[in-house]
């Protein structure tokens, strides 16, 4: 039986390398030789805590869910390919209301019982599987899944050319986010995050940032006039963000929740929420983004490729999550 | 000059019975001697605390916003009217998007700087008056306003016929957002409140009750084979009510919310809410509801009367207060 | 090989009863012995014109998507079911948008490619049997069909308590959409149809009618102080209806289009339709509906026998074509 | 008492310049100077018919409801300002709903009893007056209107970034369709026009121009590989540019319906609109879009100015109208 290096994670902080055997594709998998993964914020999150929210390793796991490969197996063999981590039933009621994102009987790499992409073979759903064209790397394939939650959030937001709007949170979703906006026709984009270099590349990005951190709210409100942004994005996943999302929206505005804060509990101020009449809608995933994502890289509408800050060898991925853990850079990528 | 009777708030539990002048309607006001008032909850909680939300009493109030009256003045005196107590401005943004409940220069009767309705008259805007027809008492014409915000909360909805809701809190206006989201054709609506007295009348208006309080979430979602509910409405501005809400909202459902938090933080559980990928919508106030509210009413599609379980004179205003503060019966009106 | 009767359509007024071989369900589909048929007014459209729209009977046809039978393969053998008679592919972009009646590659009972109802035994796909309560005939399960469209077009309507509409047409679809539209606080129903005994049968699901036939935009817009309704239903599939349609909605108001016109062109007035600023929605089929067609029908929501007013044996087919082609009374049932 | 120079149209071909009174401003008006008036296609229709879709020439009329001036009343004497031709009265059922498009009480300038900006002086309301930036011209102000028309056209077809649309008309309305429909994130644009100087100036914003007229829908679907536009924009005011925006259209896609047609009857292919389950959106003028085309201007993110081919004075109308009927170049501008 062949074996493959792969990096699995047995509780809070422990990571282990170890060979485990090639899998074997059923019939309705092809096996895919995995080239590029993304280390996520929630990755992060399981590294450390060994937990998000409210779920916990039960069993150890193999974190990693954005990435691309080459097929190994099928008719398709040697093709370069972005892959959807969710494998959506088709059949359950928010899929046929057209939400696969909320599935509930789905599977998701690097999530549950489904073990993820940080190793060097994986087998999955051939409809997952979404062909690179040449221009593309293996690290744009793997930045496509990001890309796809900043494609679901400004969706969610019904954007219009002109349209204020305020992204809390610069991490790459925040960055992503920032340039679909932009794309979108977003006029003005406010931009905050407690990292220097962060704020320097929503800058480069074309967001406004204030200087005076802790009174970004402030800052906000005078720069719209006391109106406020049409569209605020929490990113961040800490309860500031969300604060400020709903203080800087403005009446009738919407906030859209990306972010997933570190203790499971989000507060919002209800008085201020209440008073603007705002409607906030909660980011879950993606829908069927990579063809779209796919086509907007390509023709070099939104670039992925500058926010890849650090690449490890598989050999190295616990190494690869310290960078990430200490929020160095930006963009974290376990390849071979 | 001539004087009138006038409750006045000063601070927390300090309610005046007073001789004012009676006010002379600008051009473009009327003058209305008032008929019924109803004490709403927000009442009560500027009665009991001085405030509401972030809102404080800043010089003594008259409150009331829930009111009908006869209009004294100009070609339509002697007409019966249902008030609405938002004068919007017609011009400011939210105005021209067609959200007057989220006016930026809005009047609103017994809040701010504009006294409401506990006083024999009040001097209003004639766009906001709504003649009354001969089946309607002037106590119901004071119950269309927490018809107009259940009525409101419905429209955020989208109830289809069929869905399935659950309406956490039984005071009026979880009462009529039962009847309306049964009159939307809601199928099956679960209600949740901790008085007993609440819980009997909701399910007289044919929604589900179960007996064991304080697991209303596992009952909910074991009565619809856990899949929850289309739309779960926070009616009761309490904590518990909204988790139960964000806990028993479908994959891809809706929380309404509309309650009014008493410390003015709520708190929401992240995880649950975004694996569903909820849309929480905030209620404030409502729009231009009250002909609508009124035909309803008149078909005898809604019952406001039944909710009418207190009346008090205007001398009486503190006793009203009391009755409503302890949570006796259902509303409790002012009237003369 | 054991054969079964089929009533099959070779051409305009063509329809021949013959022994044809029992289908053998594939490994994906279980067989169905048909019990109850529904005749469509497109199945008439097929049966004397031989074609509808931009389609044409290009082989030999079996009609009926109305049906509802009883599982004779399998494990569950025995059971009575309604039949969805659209089999989505559910993997190309309409249905991963969550709109199944527009997927492209589609089989739908009686169109095409596959033969439909009119004959003893059918086999079709599982995931499509949704079984019949006791307390629903199969008939009953025949009419969940155009339920399901009535549903659809009460959905694209979106609907608010206290409304107002025009349902033009009352065919059984219309008087279905009477039916859900009332069940979804449609306040007052306005419907016309050139068939006395539709106009009475609309009348007795509570649509109001006026005497004064072919001047309904004049009564109509009387009746509303000229406003119009909110949403007017085309059902008749008439220019006729069309046109009333266009000219009784309401400044802002929204057309929802179901009926298919005979010469497959519709012709709208361009200058009332752009005044009044109109949204047309055409309804086509409809969407994942049955289980909330069954629950509605269940709870004596909604009334689907009375509109049951003519049963033939499949032996008797042609009369029943006969029959639905002269309108005389509303659904006519094939069914043994 | 002052008199100023009018162009007033007294029928079909009849466009007389005049001496009349200089208007004296009401108190709710002010008095405006005008500088610049683009010349629409519905002031041709006028022009040439003396009628446009039901409406008639009853009085004679002065057109022009493209327009900027400068205030010569009140404190903002000297302010150059672009003018909203529409005044909504803000208080009817469509104005309270956010539509004031719709406005059932309205006045619009060059229309009905509302003469319009073909004049030296205008008194129109203050509200409808948008101080124009130093780096904005007169012409500039003038195509804020028809920019508002496209402003609203897309915000109706509710766009993402990556779609593909079709803008079939390619006057200036639909090659500012074209700019904002790219603002949004619009990837491509398929364009058709009859006119090669249109369409040249379409390629020129970014559209794709097919060679073959007359066979651009095969063009289309072949470019799209049979699946079609999001979002099809019928601007021209035809019958086969309304056609073609039917047959462009994907499943589940959107016609977004802003074309006047000659002769006011629009035909409709139901068939293939039906088996789509197209929504048609029909666009009425704008909503409160001045501030937002002011800010995408000044932004550099439109470009109205090129679109501005022929300027005529005052005097010259006649000429000027003679230039918009033969369609040469794209806006014409009358001014001083």
């Amino acid at each position: 039986m062949q074996t493959m290096r792969v990096a699995r994670l047995y509780g809070a902080d422990d990571l282990r390398l170890r060979d485990e055997p090639i899998p074997t594709p059923r019939n309705d998998q092809v096996l895919i030789r995995v080239t590029a993964v993304g280390i996520c914020g929630s990755d992060v999150h399981w590294f450390t805590c060994g937990s998000i929210g409210d779920a916990r390793v039960d069993k150890p796991l193999v974190l990693g869910h954005e990435f691309a490969g080459v097929i190994e197996s099928g008719t398709a063999r040697g093709t370069r390919v972005a892959v959807d981590p969710l494998i959506a039933c088709g059949k359950c009621e928010p899929c046929r209301e057209g939400n696969p994102n909320l599935c509930l009987a789905h599977h998701f790499a690097g999530h549950g019982a489904d073990d993820g992409a940080l190793r060097e073979f994986i087998a999955w759903d051939p409809d997952c599987l979404f062909p690179l064209p040449d221009t593309l790397s293996d690290e744009d394939g793997a930045m496509l899944e990001p890309l796809g939650v900043a494609l679901h959030a400004v969706n969610l937001a019904h954007l219009r050319p002109g349209m204020t709007i305020g992204v809390y949170g610069c991490g790459p979703i925040g960055l992503l986010t920032i340039q679909v906006a932009r794309l979108a026709g977003a006029a003005r984009v406010f931009a905050t995050d407690p990292l220097a270099h962060r704020r320097e590349a929503a800058r480069a990005f074309g967001a406004e940032i204030f200087a005076a951190e802790g009174d970004e709210v402030r800052a906000i409100l005078a720069a719209t006039q006391q109106r406020g942004v049409d569209v605020a994005f929490e990113i961040a996943g800490e309860n500031a963000a969300l604060a400020t999302a709903i203080a800087t929206a403005k009446f009738g505005g919407c906030v859209i929740w990306a972010g997933i804060p570190e203790d499971d509990r989000a507060v919002i101020t209800a008085s201020s929420a209440r008073r603007k009449g705002l409607t906030i809608k909660i980011v879950r995933r993606m829908k069927h983004t990579y063809p779209r994502a796919i086509d907007l890289v390509t023709r070099g509408l939104v670039d992925v490729r500058s926010l890849v800050t650090h690449r490890f060898p598989l050999e190295k991925t616990r190494e690869a999550f310290g960078v990430a853990a200490r929020r160095e850079g930006l963009k974290v990528i376990v390849g071979q």
